[in-house]
């Protein structure tokens, strides 16, 4: 080997982004990294195989979330952006614990957004079971003003809904309504819509609370965040081109990936298949 | 070790019947089993940290199905109950060639009590993505009965709801609505519950449906069946006391497993927690 090239495989500026979500929600993720930052590769894997992380307990998704960072590692990623609400909520500590590049989630960055949306002071948070209780939105809110209130819930039936299509359907507005009705009577002015998913329902979401409450996106939030983060590092690409986009999903596809990918605009090409496996060191 | 006696671990009439499902749903069918054959011991294992199985592939459902599997044998197991719809649709005849001992799967005794049930010769068969998609009923009852007509739906929101506890709620009536009017208005007089979670959502179906409609439950007609293998393979317990009931997951239980135990009469003792690894011979 030349010693004045660079080691096969390191890692250098050119290097892809890792994103990783339970599925194919985190994709929100995605674009809004492609509109942030249209020149940098990105490397996504949705773990469609084991979807979804919602429902299952924080050692399941811990477990998870470190194996398919040490996929993204042998990717030669140089940094992992966690687009999954429940792994961020579960696992972060974890993967920023034992990786060797950095690793952002999306809650720090939806906190930090709803705290500086709300005028009231009073902020609601919607998500999976296992977000909702790990109270991991609730902390990051708290931390950045103790005063603020928070109101939580649960929506396990907004994922289902979003991935049998049902966008626009007098039932989702209904369970919309059931889900939403106690936090609007709780007092809420701002909503995080804390699954990568939600996104997709934001129309519905919005047609129920009217302009009274503002949505945050943590998708939006989350790439500013990456952004910041490539800057500190001295991380960003020098690239003048189009990045990359590599999609890799743990089942084959199925029709909601053009669904998806049609309702954010992204070119969706060829999709690998690939299998994540136990780590020896895990 | 004396000769006398039985091998360590070898597969004795006293050997338990193992279940498997995607998750707890296949607890409708160890019901059934307890009821129609109270003396077998059962070791039952629900795949909670990788549920639900009915969005996935063909080839992914048959992976975990042969690792669940090797797991039972392990539990020198007597007889392999497949308490799963899509895991008996997409990889029955996988396991049947596989494995040592034999398997029993719910779509073959379903379609025998359907084509038994009905009079104007027309079944409906509701079930996840995946079993629907695979024409497994279909083939199943044409095999029996070429001149019946059959029409399918699959209800991907019918789980979540389930396990969201909203079995009797104006939303859940309205999704049986939009989900089964079709098959009404085709003119079915029999409908198959073609997943084990759904005999929890009968009332809320046999409002809609109304008399006019027989509804197949298939955990019912599984344990005929597995009482029927046991007697032609000679592999009856003959105990006289009432079998054991070990339940083991793949990722901790949640509320649901209380829901779904009530609801179904079981007594859910210790609730032991399960990795499934991949077996090096697959």
């Amino acid at each position: 080997m030349n010693a004045q090239e660079p080691e096969a495989g390191a890692v250098t500026r050119e290097s892809p982004i890792g994103v990783f979500d339970s599925g194919i929600g985190g994709l929100t993720v995605v674009r809004a990294l492609r509109e942030l930052l249209p020149n940098e590769s990105i490397y996504y894997l949705g773990d469609t195989a084991r979807v979804p992380y919602g429902g299952k307990s924080a050692a399941t998704v811990q477990r998870y979330s470190l194996e398919i960072a040490e996929l993204l590692l042998g990717e030669h990623c140089k940094t992992i952006v966690v687009a999954c609400n429940t792994a961020s909520a579960l696992a972060l500590p974890e993967l920023q614990a034992t990786m060797s590049i950095p690793v952002t989630g999306v809650i720090q960055p939806g906190a930090q957004a709803a705290v500086a949306a709300t005028r009231n002071g009073h902020i609601g948070v919607i998500g999976t079971r296992a977000t909702i209780k790990s109270g991991a939105y609730e902390r990051a809110i708290l931390a950045l003003d103790p005063a603020v209130r928070v109101s939580t819930r649960a929506c396990p039936l907004f994922v289902p809904l979003i991935e049998e299509g049902w966008l626009e359907s007098e039932i989702t507005d209904r369970i919309v309504r059931q889900y939403l009705d106690p936090l609007v009577q709780d007092g809420i002015d701002t909503l995080v819509l804390g699954c990568t998913h939600y996104p997709l329902l934001r129309k519905a979401i919005a047609r129920y609370l009217g302009d009274a409450v503002d949505l945050v996106d943590s998708a939006e939030n989350c790439a500013t965040a990456v952004g910041q983060l490539l800057d500190a590092k001295d991380l960003r690409t020098t690239a003048a081109t189009k990045g990359r986009l590599g999609l890799a999903l743990t089942d084959p596809p199925d029709a909601f990936l053009d669904v998806a990918g049609t309702a954010l605009g992204l070119e969706i090409g060829t999709v690998q298949l690939r299998q994540v496996i136990h780590p020896a060191k895990i």
